[in-house]
């Protein structure tokens, strides 16, 4: 069920599993989606691999990440945490009153399954302030297990949306829903740290109890739910 | 299904619904537990109220904070935030080599939607902090609601149990059982973040989409998992 309008995504860092993952099925919803890299070919790798599993034409282009942020309105960042902030500023002139998405965990190896907590409070904080009060930045997607997102299978993993606006934060429920997710509106961004946090407690999950992709649902809301503001 | 070796609790704080709910059902468990409050009234009065809806003999008592710390060899503590630090500080000489069980939140009214992360990185870790290293502090129980406890309802909410050592977090998660409670591993107590701030997205998606409690399941794990280490 494809419920959002169409956008123009710019997927920046998307040559990783999470980027891939995630352009496959919005360029399947029908959204228009541009993989961003530092390196040209690397992103046009990532397509070529994308458009090889896809059962129909779509929208699906490669880019740097620049050029990528300039052109789309909505930027979704999922780039390592080492390369989070030296992203952020190098696109903050390109994505003014643009939405971004920030998928980035603060993941310290070698101690991946302990909460690392960034100054800011989280990834999507520091993001917030190297943008400025006043921008738009959703935080999303971070305990997904991405290896589900490239084959179709039903993802057993909810998406909890922390965001600096409502609306902001619907609109990306909405992008979860296309890619075949259930998601939740988790309140303002500084709610961010549990859904990064969370990832570290998840793998930790898959190493201590030897499975793969472990994931959370929420529970105590019925399907055909109230929405009250 | 009792399966953990029976134990002598102090609930400090213990008045409130979360630690009568958690008296409930491990005095129903067979463990020996005893209510601490500051006023001793106050903590007879919640044993009372338990003792009239249990369903069989149970060993429950009331005393003062103090003295219930000093006899029992678990400490939980369920105490508003604002009287964290100071009721740490305050049992830390009765209760060294201890497990300390902390149930704290960190929620600052009124914004109790927004995750609030003290300096310590948790509540936890500030109990940590304060009775020191080489203490056993373990953190649970944040996401539970309450109301529940106190009627033998099935609780669809899952416990992330994080803790200074592996034999702490696994009595702990014996002791969620026993309560009736599905509780896993969430690895070193560096990770209670998550789980306290959980709680205030869990009050978010309360009244955004007005249900009474919402939870969280986590997925992946079959129920017949093996435990790698």
């Amino acid at each position: 069920m494809e419920t959002s309008s169409k956008f123009k995504i710019a997927i920046l860092g998307g040559t990783g599993k999470e980027g891939k993952g995630l352009a496959y099925r919005w360029a399947l919803a029908g959204h228009e989606v541009i993989i961003g890299s530092r390196q040209l070919e690397k992103a046009q790798a990532a397509v070529d691999e994308i458009l090889a599993i896809c059962s129909k034409p779509v929208k699906l282009t490669a880019n740097t990440n620049e050029k990528a942020a300039q052109m789309q309105e909505i930027a979704v960042l999922t780039v390592p945490y080492t390369a989070h902030q030296a992203m952020v500023e190098s696109i903050k002139p390109l994505i003014t009153s643009k939405l971004l998405i920030d998928v980035t965990v603060p993941l310290v190896p070698p101690k991946v399954t302990r909460v690392q907590i960034p100054e800011a409070g989280s990834a999507a904080m520091e993001a917030l302030s190297i943008l400025g009060e006043g921008s738009r930045v959703v935080s999303a997607f971070q305990n997904i297990s991405y290896e589900r997102l490239m084959n179709d299978q039903e993802i057993d993993c909810d998406v909890l949306v922390s965001g600096t606006d409502k609306e902001s934060r619907e609109l990306v429920i909405a992008l979860a829903r296309d890619a075949g997710m259930r998601a939740w509106d988790a309140g303002p961004l500084e709610n961010s740290i549990v859904a990064e946090g969370l990832t570290s407690i998840l793998i930790h999950l898959n190493k201590k109890y030897a499975v793969e992709a472990s994931g959370i649902r929420i529970t105590g809301i019925p399907e055909n739910h109230q929405d009250t503001n």
